[in-house]
């Protein structure tokens, strides 16, 4: 196993990620039973509430996933576990999750786990180990980047910071989020500005002398494709994080409205789809394999778009 | 199984547990490996790092936490299992959760997850499910109630919300915490008061409809034993939630600064201390289990003299 301490910036790795690539892709695996393939959900016998089902269910979801980090690796740059949709599964669901995890780095994905986790000293060192240590048989042993709560403050934040530091991992703190329902907390008026923007400066503060080589910062923000308005003000206050950028697809917004996110060159910027791409074959007459990249390829050519005039 | 929809509000349920067992505590599960009695050390092989490490380390901590559980029982109301302490052991770190969790419901004892999950809708949904379901294999069929985040506003509480309704499954939203960097963002004025008391409300709003026959709500919040002050401005806003009170014992508040927190007769709070429990060993001679069922006792007496003046 490579010390972690000798992992670069992560900032840097996924911005060598994007330029050659040459996309700001990331492939949100949110697993629904219901929804996998025919011939995928042929392997689960038996119903809901049976003994073994969630057993039975996590590796349906591990062949569908296998498959479709595949099948998106070369368009690209990353995978976003949403991690919800694997602990619904139990154990079971964890170890898919891992295991995953584990290939769609060998296949040359970074990996964010989006977990959304917040908690006080003590446990958030528990979860930054869970989520960005090196156990064997963790999920944080394969995960690059994960994604959390603002809401309990700096001491909730440093056991992460801790791992940005030494072992390249990147942080993405929810800032301003993609849900209709976001704006009753985040957009109060806290002394003249929104508590988002509030939230923004805190992000700088905990990235402080983190600024990799690329210019780019790995303690990062999640900001929703559907609110580029309060995107424009969050990029004001930080202007080196990397933003990972959920809502685009399936949720609602469309890539002309992501302009605002990137910075100079397009760049600090990934955009997470997951349920348009992982689920293409709803909507397509191919083999569902090819369904998946197809949308993949699409989707990292719809953004290239944005990225080319900003 | 029982159908889920014949269970009893969950504040009810958990009244009628402080009222039988005369007691308001709440034991939380925190295991940390290194500070485990020896003679249950000495059930590890090998060191960390090494293949099969969590799977002997969620081993010890099952033998550990089932003792613990045995050991509480008579003295409190409820365990609250720390779910990063079990996730930092990846899926056989969460299948020791899921069995402590049925071992404790069977002992007589409610279960409280805390997860601090806080997601978009479809998320939180998934979230719901994996901690407050009733999928054999889950958390969720094992637990009473969970703790969650606010910041992402209504729709990331709505899935939550029906299992309360329909199964009887209970609800704690970080409201105050107890950490020393709470006061970032939770007292921050908001159209001339703290947020935490925005927040307050809207978990008054959520809880709307919910009040059980014993008058408390299952809709509850959790405010940290080191904020009294803000705790008796809580406690305006939320005259009928239950209460989740971190941060005594271990985290240094005593049972003097409880009084604010408590409705009228000592009814609605429960207290959770953790490791002033569950390591008691390691400040006893006595054999390991009897210090933490010393332990137990003494922190159910001391919290019981509080009850008593409110």
């Amino acid at each position: 196993m490579t010390p972690s301490t000798s992992r670069e910036n992560f900032a840097d790795r996924l911005q060598a990620a994007v330029d050659r690539k040459q996309s700001c892709l990331v492939v949100g695996l949110d697993p629904v039973i219901d929804r996998l393939p025919r011939e995928v959900l042929a392997q689960i016998h038996g119903s809901a509430g049976q003994a073994g089902w969630t057993a039975r269910s996590a590796a349906a979801i591990a062949v569908f996933l296998g498959e479709v980090v595949e099948q998106v690796a070369p368009h690209a740059v990353a995978v976003k576990p949403n991690v919800a949709f694997f602990e619904r599964f139990g154990p079971a669901g964890w170890d898919c999750a891992c295991r995953l995890s584990e290939k769609a780095q060998k296949a040359g994905l970074l990996v964010i786990a989006d977990a959304k986790r917040g908690d006080i000293g003590h446990t958030a060192e528990a979860y930054a180990d869970a989520l960005l240590g090196d156990t064997p048989d963790t999920l944080g042993a394969a995960t690059d980047a994960v994604t959390v709560h603002p809401y309990l403050g700096t001491d909730s934040i440093g056991p992460f910071l801790e791992r940005v530091r030494d072992a390249g991992k990147g942080l993405f703190v929810l800032v301003r989020t993609s849900n209709p329902s976001a704006a009753e907390l985040q957009d109060l008026e806290v002394g003249g500005r929104a508590l988002f923007e509030h939230v923004a400066e805190l992000v700088r503060d905990w990235g402080d002398g983190l600024t990799g080589e690329s210019g780019l910062n790995p303690v990062g923000a999640v900001v929703g494709a559907t609110a580029p308005e309060q995107a424009a003000r969050v990029r004001e206050i930080l202007d080196r994080a990397v933003f990972l950028v959920p809502g685009y697809g399936a949720q609602g917004a469309g890539a002309t409205e992501l302009a605002p996110f990137f910075l100079p060159g397009g760049r600090g910027v990934v955009v997470n789809a997951a349920r348009s791409i992982i689920f293409a074959h709803e909507t397509s007459d191919a083999p569902w394999p090819e369904a998946v990249a197809d949308a993949a390829r699409n989707a990292r050519e719809e953004l290239e778009k944005i990225r080319a005039v900003t």
